[in-house]
């Protein structure tokens, strides 16, 4: 092969193509070309970008291309090019430039954090032209995409053909088993991902409670509810999140001598695909409620100006403390508490991907959803085989949390759980989402709920109509009136 | 005045219009027609609809068109049309027909419950002709627009010197006070009585979450309920949803004798103006939690196949009752958490409306929005007279729960409010409502939040940065490196 990373080589000798060279996609062009069988075409709008990957890496054997009629010409064909560029209007950008030098049965792959909704757009707009788009969803930040993303590619069962293969070759490889699956056709695969994204704030947010109620109940130093998380992680919450939490509560700020996580500001950020998933839930009429209260933690602890002034707000008059001997039952609790609303967060994040599935018209595997999160995405976890499991052995599962492990699960862990949220809010200790997590567990297997006396408010005061539980039929009773009981003609 | 109930009369005699003749649009009409100095134009797309409203209601002196030229002729000007169709494509229909007939400085009003977003699109686009674009919230459904509802106008201020007289005339009283004020610009007006509907969820959600308290622990019957309902009604949460709570409370099926509450099916609807005010809510960055678990109970009822499987999942094993002794103390216990939950959905709802008008540009006087709620609306309540006071006092107020009143009614209510919680924690009774919103209190009073171990999770794997709580400046610790700490320079 001749000096490929000199630009202006121009015949079509690269099997796949990278768009935008930012780290992240710079990375994931090393991954590629570090791959057997890879030979990788490069494009940046500015060619200093390019320039520097080249001379940096040049064992690369980058393609490397000044225009985009170039780059395309270095593509065998079916040609297959991975735009790797901030999510929005760039984006549409390329894929217009792309479609103009690309031919029918060429392949163009949108791996920013885009909006599955727009990837839908994207799709429908592009398929006119014969050339496919596929968006995919990588997970795993500059790392994974270096070293081995999760990767959630949705569009044509075609293009999978072409692409699977190529994908396969530089995803994370869980339990022998390359972390890729096709999601579904056009936007699924972002979709998954943002659902992925929904499930991390929940997660992290489960998390910190956690610590949270380690510390201020159990007296704990944050060195020590290192150890914890250590130990916790090697039993069923083994996960990445609960490493690495291990390591920043053991990180000792140099300038201070303090642990850095008294050093950090106690507002969380956040880049809004945690946004999205409550926002496209509650259209699927899907409660995601530990993953909307983590959502909304977030945002709460950045309002600042709020704070300040609620400080002086009342709290309790007894605090909770745990006594020396009781502290092993205390952390053990935490434990349980943590993981069984960790199973609830997933079945709703699942709930969502169901309901997602029915309305867009996907057929996702749900066993091979969870089982490609196990390498390379944040939220790797031990807990998804189990979840794998459950769809495996019922693909229909109504409901995560009735597959028998998890509802075994339960068993053991829910009356820790019930202790402690009950001893949070006599405390005063926020733990919104383990709280919430309780209240849908709660919700949910309620034989009765109130929402009988909601609708008969909403029948009261806006003739929205009831059903009755002994016969079928649509009812309003004449509030106004004599009081007596109609059947309705769908009047609203 | 001629026989203005026959159609094909064209000269330039009324007022008022209304366009849309379902039964939200005929009461409004009659309501407007039996002010004093009013004449109301109607028409409807199919003349049925205009026939029988005028051959019913002759006292009302309609001036009918068949045509919306002639409906237009009918009209002094500035010619005045409210727009009473279904919100949706219908709307933007009848603007088309309008915009056609009418002339610069007209007034098109939509009391519609368009999305305010539409609204806003709709205003731009039509004050291109000159002609003025009024969306108007109403709120009080049938029986309000009849005899006088709540009504949230946005649009020009120089529209409302024309509407503000005509909707005042119609709009509900609250202490001598007309329930109707310019919210603001464009979609001001959409945009509050959103917010209006979400805390509309709460506010049923809590009283539900009350009532399931009182009946599955404190043991009492549907009728004993609906007489603590109408002693509460007498109180501070004296509202129009305590005392129809009761009158369904109070109801009997004739058909089975027993409490109609037993009878309805528990799956509560809606009509989407929850989720409509949870999705801003996040785009605000506005934790509306109380909102959102309001908006997931009733989404959690609906799912029925789910409930179904769920109904065996493990519960505590010690149930919560209370004796007789302590009845008492449990019932103003569970009215304390009632009330002290509706503070912070309100105080939600207010920060909402806070952060909706800096976003889009509106000088929403909150006072007079509490105002305008204590008649007509279905949220009405004696509470809003000291939600006034607040925001009277303090027009730039933080946090309503942080003004003197309400802080002084959480120092009365919070110890009552832990209990209700942790017991229904402890008792496995779903109070999604009120735990979310203690855990929210409990958020924003705290001195330091698990925000930073969030942060600092966000670092780790994303590089996403912190800041110090001791200096200036944006930090990333090479986590994956050294482990030292260097300043960032905006890297996302």
């Amino acid at each position: 092969m001749a000096d490929s990373t000199a630009t202006g080589d121009t015949t079509a000798q690269a099997n796949i193509g990278v768009i935008g060279l930012a780290v992240m996609g710079s990375n994931l062009a090393r991954n590629l070309a570090s791959r057997e069988g890879n030979t990788v075409a490069v494009y940046n709008r500015s060619a200093e970008k390019t320039h520097t990957l080249t001379s940096e890496h040049p064992e690369a054997n980058f393609v490397a291309s000044e225009t985009i009629e170039d780059f395309a010409k270095s593509l065998q064909t079916p040609r297959t090019a991975i735009i790797m560029v901030k999510a929005g209007a760039g984006t549409d950008a390329v894929i217009d430039q792309l479609t103009k030098v690309f031919e029918p049965g060429d392949i163009i792959v949108d791996g920013g954090n885009a909006l599955f909704t727009d990837t839908i757009r994207r799709e429908k707009a592009v398929k006119e032209t014969g050339i496919h788009f596929v968006g995919a969803g990588i997970s795993g930040g500059e790392e994974g995409a270096l070293k081995g993303p999760s990767i959630m590619p949705g569009g044509s069962a075609e293009s999978y053909e072409t692409l699977g293969p190529i994908l396969s070759s530089i995803a994370a490889v869980a339990e022998g088993e390359p972390c890729v699956t096709h999601v579904g056709t056009d936007g699924a695969g972002h979709f998954v991902k943002m659902i992925h994204n929904g499930i991390e704030y929940a997660d992290m947010q489960l998390i910190a409670e956690a610590y949270d109620l380690l510390r201020k109940v159990g007296g704990l130093e944050p060195a020590e509810i290192a150890d914890v998380f250590t130990e916790w992680n090697q039993g069923e919450l083994e996960s990445y999140l609960i490493e690495i939490t291990a390591e920043v509560l053991r990180q000792t700020d140099a300038k201070t001598g303090k642990p850095i996580v008294d050093i950090i500001v106690d507002e969380a950020g956040s880049k809004g695909t945690g946004v999205w998933t409550v926002q496209n839930a509650l259209d699927l009429g899907v409660p995601v409620s530990g993953i909307a209260e983590a959502v909304f933690a977030r945002s709460l602890s950045s309002h600042r100006e709020q704070r300040d002034v609620s400080t002086n707000l009342p709290g309790p008059s007894n605090p909770w403390t745990v006594s020396e001997d009781d502290k092993k039952g205390f952390i053990e609790d935490v434990r349980l508490a943590l993981y069984a609303s960790k199973i609830v967060a997933y079945s709703q994040g699942f709930d969502a991907i169901n309901a997602g599935a029915e309305k867009y018209d996907w057929n996702i595997d749900k066993g091979a959803i969870s089982k490609i999160w196990r390498g390379g995405c944040i939220i790797r976890a031990q807990f998804l085989n189990r979840i794998a499991d459950a769809y495996d052995e019922q693909p229909a599962l109504e409901a995560l949390l009735t597959a028998p492990y998890f509802t075994e699960a339960l068993v053991r862990a829910q009356e820790s759980w019930r202790r402690v949220v009950a001893g949070a809010a006599g405390a005063g200790i926020p733990a919104p989402a383990f709280s919430s997590s309780l209240s849908y567990y709660d919700g949910l297997r309620a034989e009765r709920l109130p929402a009988s006396l909601v609708q008969g408010q909403r029948d009261f005061f806006g003739a929205h109509t009831y059903k009755r539980v002994d016969t079928e039929g649509t009812f309003h009773t004449l509030w106004s009136g004599d009081r007596s009981e109609i059947e309705a003609v769908d009047t609203h």
